[in-house]
């Protein structure tokens, strides 16, 4: 048999002992349970970013993976704390709509509202449900736990969407696509909600001061220094600068505008 | 059988080589063992915040769980190395003290100086005993080796203690209690030394420019942006800002003075 | 049967997915792995802090280790991937030179260029190798198939080497060798690329302002923010600070000139 497969996102940093206690609880609950972390980096409670880096992930796990996130404003409120199947994997999360970032309502099998049959930590602490509640209930899942011994099922919960570009159609079977930079990475790359169908062309693309009047393969495809745009791992419309920050450089920050010209 | 556990904490950082020599080693001498982060980030030589962070994850880790501490201002000078044997776990330190942040004296049954015994890296350096002695020690106890096979039993050995808070008795039962800011973690939370008794109420607390006169169960539990006092996840007091960071906002670092009245 | 181990090294960052997207790969094509991080923090694209880094941990795991390094400025661009063998562990590297800081030429026994016989992932990207072309292939090694599987058998590729010191006879049996800072690690010590043999003895050695006339055992052998210089964990010359960071106080940077004299 496979060792079960928990990975953790939280916006709980790594200057502090957080992650682990809560790998501590694991290892004590679940000792065969494999733990791989996501990321632990998210900007304190912001819920939007930690929906795109986990969404960046979960989709390479395998089925069966249990994906606990704990990004949690709400924490210690009466928020409540879902447990959700979908494809085949689980996933733990705040009741806050981080759901919607990394998963299609279709996909969704059935959600509990999580209450009752793990090892909850006591006395329960107000402040850090991470590691009194949400481990003890994935490593409840580890060890096979079914879903609905959590809690009783939920039919209504919060539903974040990721922002949809909006579609305009001009003379010419040309489209003009509204949309914005939804994530700036590490390299300082600006990542869009502009997703390129098939059955349409780049005509202009148009992000704070630079134009684009055609799409890059990769960022080795321009002169060092220059900049780019292009599809990216994701599927989506990336603008970048090779070997080097173009948000940095251009002043692009999250929620900026993106506007693009296509052409069937 | 379960595989063994062995946890690190250091001040290495995360952007250089040093803990994955570790790991190495670890690899090579217990391929067995199972390792997991505490924390890496403590900051360079800090002792005292080394071992809060110890102390937040420790006690969440099962018993026989092999502990690891290197924050070591001394390495190479003739500073001892210990192991020690409480509550079922292993503890391997530099003699700085750091051992009485997570354990209480009462429960150490055993210290033994590491000497021998274990497959020590050859040549010594003198600057990287994390990885030439700490490791092999930790890799010789994941294999089952015991505690007294390592060096002699010690009796006298470095012990730091939590900074206690002082207490005054006021007329009419009350008490003045004065403590201090004992952390500031990543969302800018001031964790205090105060740990409030469940036969006293509090009356008053006072932290820089900041007073209270109520507590509150959660972050959540007041209006964003606004200052509060709770008890945390450790039963601490902990001086907080919903949705933000009371630290940088107030100004409150790490020793400042707390002074609570609290009443039978 | 041991489990087989991965080694990850990746200028990624931690505030991304992007790691935890190629441990989702590892985890659904080769679940038996044991995947270690090496440091995922290497500037971007810095090729040459990427191999310092990586030498500096790589030795110290066992031999069958697959070790794969994804610093890669060429992402998408013609530049091949190369799986190499060396001293019984297995290496995944972009074709850029970074094999030539980990590895000395008559250590490789095999390299080819990788192309097939993994599960690449499809579409294949042209900007993430690392998760769609360099975690597949680290899987399928790690299930135990062959390097020749991979690809063809090349000849001639990328390799970069270690910036060698110069050295000039003296009058009087002495030398004089100009070495460089290499790298600065996280405490500020400054690593130079100036190896002592044990035939010499240092006389002198100057690096910027500072000028040493002695070797320190370790850092705890001077005063508390008194510079000194000691032969580090790797055997190399460094020059360092008591409990501080030598770098920050004498503006010491990589590239920086050192200059010895030694005497026979």
């Amino acid at each position: 048999m496979t060792q079960p497969l928990v990975t953790l996102l939280t916006d709980f940093g790594l200057e502090d002992g957080y992650v682990a206690a809560m790998k501590g609880v694991l290892a004590t609950q679940a000792p065969d349970a494999r733990v791989v972390d996501i990321c632990h980096q998210i900007p304190p409670q912001d819920v939007r970013r930690g929906g795109f880096v986990w969404a960046s992930a979960v989709p390479f796990f395998p089925p069966g993976t249990i994906h606990v996130a704990v990004v949690d404003p709400g924490v210690g409120s009466r928020r409540r704390i879902l447990a959700a199947e979908a494809g085949g994997s689980l996933y733990l999360v705040p009741d806050n709509g981080i759901l919607g970032l990394v998963l299609k309502r279709k996909e969704v099998r059935r959600v509990v509202c999580v209450g009752r049959g793990a090892n909850f930590l006591e006395p329960l602490s107000s402040t850090f449900h991470g590691r009194d509640i949400f481990a003890p209930a994935a490593a409840y899942l580890a060890r096979g736990g079914e879903l609905q011994g959590l809690g009783n099922a939920v039919r209504r919960y919060a539903w974040l969407s990721a922002v949809r570009p909006s579609r305009r159609s001009l003379p010419g079977g040309r489209l003009r696509v509204k949309g914005e930079v939804l994530y700036v990475d590490r390299f300082g790359n600006a990542l869009t909600n502009l997703v390129l169908d098939p059955s349409v062309a780049l005509e202009e693309l148009h992000c704070g001061e630079l134009s684009f009047t055609s799409l890059a393969v990769t960022y080795a495809s321009v002169p060092k220094g220059r900049p780019l745009v292009l599809v990216n791992s994701a599927g989506h419309l990336e603008v970048a600068l090779r070997d080097g920050s173009v948000a940095e450089r251009y002043g692009i920050e999250v929620g900026a505008p993106v506007v693009a010209l296509w052409r069937r």
